[in-house]
């Protein structure tokens, strides 16, 4: 058995225990642990409960703050500067997205960065939270660097992610995309697995194309479409980084390995209130008929369907919510083991 | 002899003339007068003045309107719905994003969308406005077909740009890219000169990687990073199109071929007041750091220097307004015809 199936609440009731047994308060825990769950029934693993081990040992080193410290700094009709005063970075983005969309709802949108803040996993969170009050969302985090300039062999920039959202009346488009051709992620596990990598994925320590994994996981992420890619990078620097006051790029301390200094990464937000550029009801018909027209397409050889950006992630989403998560076996084990260290109830179906 | 040098000077003063001698108002004229030059002055002659006979062509034919009919159709503290009017789309890029950064003065941040629009030229000409106003600026616009959705191999999206830019202090950072590996044009110059090109520029009409560009040039353009440039022209349709109330994709009109039908091209614009974020020479003092380490980093093998985005342009800039800018023969010919039909002086050396 390499996996165990496990119900979304019940994941979700334990993420939250654990959080609070680690001092969060109760609203800032069920946000943390719906956002790390939401990765999971997206098939998105990356982002979700594996890290939980890692937010607890954060929040108990005080390398990150337990309790809600977010404030606005300064506000205008569409704009807030927030201090995320080193709160768990998803209350930081939850917090921040809800608010412009409350400013948006009345001056037509709103312009948020926030500082201080931590890792705030998906974007796409926080767009789909724009979706559902019938808006435009945009996001955009910075992290420590993994891409180089391009000309430069050198990280300087993070896998910046950007993520947009619409809705359509029936399930949103979400696109949520870093600037580079893979995540590192999928070097490590190639060196790993010892599989060869296809070329135009990273580059090795000298800036040259290698198909090497073991040497590409030293080495700095391609970005999608060269200077394009890179430009992208430094303008996810610029927006959540030197604009909210927070650090970028080579300045943002690590994730994984560092309890001792606080990340300090930002973020940025955008709310647009569809309805104040045209009627709702107008928007969603001609949006769903661009979906239809999108999806009628003929198809290239080898693809049985056309996905809008995020439909993969929506579809996934609702199998999962009928049927289960399908945990690895290591990240149950260890969600066990934190159970059981935290002495709170883990059952798996609900 | 295969290029003449011309002071810019003097060829946005006959842009300027032979326009107005199509009707348009004076301000307006040297509106698109001066985003056309600036494109040759940039090194982007795509843009420039290489289309002047086209533009002239269609206020003559009044598939363009010759006058300025551009209004706002709703307004809140930080949001304009634009109705183009079928105006030139410089004069509606340029009128929108002036607004957005006035609004934005007070508000913090502004967003517009403009319908009814037509091809506006360089996205960069509108975002540094914005940093020119201290600011920073998004803008994008949507295009006739060029892009499929990620699976299938038929045109649906344009190569709808989107430009982002950053005051510095010194020469501002501008982003200004198309959501493809390269322009269709790169692929219709190499049928004609009969080179093959590289895998990963262009896919056939069937949806397979072809080299050949006789072929190419039917079908469409790869996406940088596959599904994510995808994903963006999605939704530089759906903010310049289906928001925005203009047509999109396969409904947007061709603009050299088609005298009749308005292109009903649309755009967006977002203008963020930094003050309102952090004080302003704070974020001149963070942004030139930035800049200054970029620049000092290590170089790639065959890489002389670490240009920033939008860079390379500035400096073409500064060359050309130095020294003139050397246009084809076939291009000046072509302007020489233009002024003498139109009975209007073309001083070269101002």
């Amino acid at each position: 058995m390499k996996q165990r199936c496990v119900h979304w609440q019940s994941l979700r009731d334990l993420c939250q225990a654990l959080l609070e047994a680690e001092k969060m308060p109760e609203a800032d825990a069920f946000i943390c642990a719906d956002n790390l769950v939401d990765a999971d029934l997206s098939g998105v693993e990356s982002h979700g409960v594996s890290r939980l081990g890692n937010y607890l040992k954060r929040l108990k080193t005080q390398v990150v703050a337990c309790e809600n410290r977010v404030r606005v700094v300064e506000e205008h009709a569409a704009s807030l500067a927030i201090d995320g005063g080193n709160s768990m970075g998803m209350v930081v983005g939850t917090t921040s997205m809800h608010k412009c969309i409350e400013k948006a709802r009345v001056s037509g949108s709103c312009f948020a960065t926030a500082m201080n803040s931590n890792h705030y996993g998906m974007a796409s969170y926080y767009v789909a939270m724009a979706a559902e009050a019938g808006m435009i969302g945009i996001t955009g985090s910075n992290a420590p660097p993994n891409l180089a300039p391009w000309g430069s062999p050198q990280k300087y920039m993070g896998t910046n992610p950007i993520a947009f959202s619409a809705p359509t009346g029936g399930r949103p488009i979400i696109l949520d995309m870093a600037p580079s051709v893979v995540a590192m992620g999928k070097i490590i596990l190639a060196a790993k697995l010892g599989k060869s990598i296809p070329d135009g994925w990273v580059l090795d320590p000298d800036g040259k194309p290698t198909t090497d994994p073991v040497v590409g996981q030293h080495g700095t992420l391609v970005p999608i479409g060269g200077p394009k890619g890179s430009g992208l990078a430094i303008f996810g620097e610029i927006l959540s980084g030197v604009l909210s006051g927070s650090n970028w790029g080579p300045h943002i301390n690590h994730f994984w390995n560092d309890f001792e200094n606080p990340q300090n990464v930002g973020h940025y937000f955008l709310a647009i209130d569809i309805n104040k550029f045209i009627p709702y009801a107008s928007f969603l018909d001609r949006i769903t008929q661009m979906v239809d027209e999108l999806k009628a397409l003929p198809k290239s050889p080898g693809t049985k369907e056309i996905y809008l950006p995020g439909e993969i992630e929506l579809l996934t989403k609702e199998k999962r919510k009928a049927h289960g998560i399908e945990l690895p076996l290591s990240v149950y084990l260890e969600l066990t083991e934190l159970a059981e260290r935290y002495q709170i109830a883990f059952e798996i179906d609900r």
